[in-house]
């Protein structure tokens, strides 16, 4: 047995992937083998998740078969389609998607097979599903009627579009696109090594899947870019407060959120793509505050603790210009990384070891059991 | 970063508990301390939970309280209670569970507090209503009415009333009540490390719980107890027809569940005892095929691979003669687990550290995008 414990496990290499890879130092990010510099802004989400479930960039022939599959397999079965209004009432958002996952297995056709067939098929309906899992549950919290997908739009407009009730600009569902790209695999974080923990007892895709929704919901996870956009929004007095505010919170020994990455050592690739993202929706939806507060807001972090933005920090500003409910916007980041969980399980399948660490015991020894009369 | 890969995280140390230690040279399990084998037979599931949750093995009047303050909390909430039906026309129960337990947080009135105290209330909820999901999956698919509790009964007797339907013997009982004892806790098993993972991003117990049944429901943790029974019945003609199935099967270089673990390299400690509990079961019922073949495996997958039984082998033998349904199996597993891995989100909360490993990239490098209309 080891006895040196990795707390956190960092730096300890938990699994293989041929998924994606991080050079922490160079700040660099690839999927299967591309940098994602090459990647965003030029592939659309449907095209990313056809690289990381299916292995290659598909070609246009490919593209549209897997486009038109995606649109089948889009409709909700009706165990999730009828829970949704139990959910609205109370709970968070994350709370509903971790449940609405759950129960689309009673519906799938696949639910029993974990053969990678199976796995495929499932990956595919859960990356279709989830945007619509999440448009149906907005809707009907609002009391609004779902908007139905237009079959004209890829998954990035369609969902603007059941969200806000109205059709985005070419260029708000390309930006939001990016997005979908940018945040769709990262190699082990926290929700992807859950759902390859669960898969790797030979549990099913939906049981992977559930697991992870329920890790990204954590602050320290797919919370953060919520916590950001409030960070945002309680600052009083605009871009001129960020200095005094932020050097306060820090220096009463706070976090600030969306700052500062396990593994990067400098600037993160995507954050790079999403300040610009933000800043070109600041110019398009004319209001610039939240954008300028973040430029403000990183540069005095940088100055007081050294630490870059991470992927939550302009993902927060950048999904406020798009009209997304800040309660949303850790679902919205499920929608994307439903892509990297399913193809994590699909690839843990394939070359299975159950994952069993060890622990370091801290407690007390040599208890002797009395009769309960006697305690 | 590491460099050498640690497949499964075998001997990797991933986290510090309090909670259980395991010898696994010496096949000794210990919950905060105590020796298993002083436990088993001398305290009951409530004691063990309270144990596991609060410390200490409880006073006469904690107990009182603890046990009180179980079964004011059995009662299931509209959304858990509705959604059961939804569940039993299609797909597993452990699926189901999986399900119900992650709605159980919208009716629970802590759902959005993380503090000790909120955790330790939804712990103590999730122990309490866990038998009473099952039971009451159980009671909606034979089109029964669910059985209510006795309150004269403990919550392993009540189990076993409303699953069968009869008020089981005292023995049977506690037999049964031993089970729950010797499945509570075993340190970083599967589904406990990754309710860890979950909790540590700061999710929710309820988050985290759910991740943990979707884990247990794997065929390479939980679900092997379903698979011994199976695996038992499969042997037609009983006792006589053992060795040379065994012999076959492993010849043939397939597994017989039920065998081997990670970090037991003697006789399961657990294994001892439900060994005791099935042969006193076989002479109670008068049916003693399931123990005599279960005999019989265990010396001739000895003599062949020499590997010991595991926890699940004669926990398998046990819960049939118990009359517990085949498919009910990880479920029941659940409802002992359920103490260990809502003390281990407790624990984990206290002390946090994100759980984020690396990984070791496989892939291909340097691959060039090229416009899809070129691919």
């Amino acid at each position: 047995m080891a006895d040196k414990p990795a707390r956190g496990l960092a730096d300890v290499v938990a699994a293989s992937t041929a998924l994606s890879d991080i050079d922490g130092k160079a700040g660099r990010l690839f999927y299967r083998g591309y940098d994602i510099h090459d990647l965003a802004g030029r592939i659309t989400f449907e095209e990313c998740v056809h690289l990381l479930q299916r292995g290659t960039l598909p070609t246009q022939a490919e593209l549209d078969d897997f486009t038109a599959e995606l649109a089948a397999n889009r409709e909700l079965g009706p165990t999730a389609a009828d829970l949704v209004p139990r959910l609205t009432s109370s709970g968070t958002p994350m709370e509903a998607l971790r449940s609405l996952i759950s129960v689309l297995s009673v519906d799938d056709p696949d639910a029993a097979e974990s053969t990678p067939e199976a796995n495929q098929r499932k990956a595919l309906r859960l990356v279709a599903q989830t945007p619509v899992l999440i448009a149906r549950y907005q809707a009907t919290r609002s009391g609004r009627t779902p908007v139905q997908p237009d079959e004209g739009l890829d998954l990035a407009a369609n969902f603007l579009l059941q969200i806000t009730g109205k059709r985005p600009s070419p260029r708000e569902a390309e930006i939001f696109d990016e997005c979908l790209v940018l945040h769709a695999d990262h190699t082990m974080n926290a929700s992807t090594f859950t759902a390859r923990v669960v898969a790797a007892t030979l549990s099913d895709m939906h049981s992977a899947i559930t697991a992870a929704v329920g890790a990204l919901r954590g602050p320290l996870h797919g919370g953060a870019n919520e916590a950001v956009m409030k960070t945002l929004q309680s600052i009083d007095g605009g871009v001129g407060e960020v200095e005094p505010f932020v050097r306060e919170h820090l220096g009463s020994g706070k976090k600030i959120m969306g700052f500062g990455h396990r593994v990067y050592k400098t600037e993160d690739p995507r954050a790079t793509h999403l300040r610009k993202a933000s800043e070109e929706l600041a110019d398009l939806t004319g209001n610039r505050q939240y954008y300028e507060m973040s430029r403000r807001m990183e540069q005095v972090v940088m100055e007081v603790k050294g630490l870059y933005p991470n992927v939550d920090f302009y993902a927060a500003s950048v999904y406020y210009a798009l009209g997304i409910p800040i309660d949303l916007f850790t679902s919205v980041f499920a929608i994307s990384r439903m892509s990297g969980w399913t193809s994590h399980v699909i690839e843990q399948h394939l070359d299975n070891r159950l994952i069993r660490p060890d622990s370091e015991y801290i407690g007390e020894r040599d208890q002797k059991w009395i009769p309960i009369e006697d305690r």
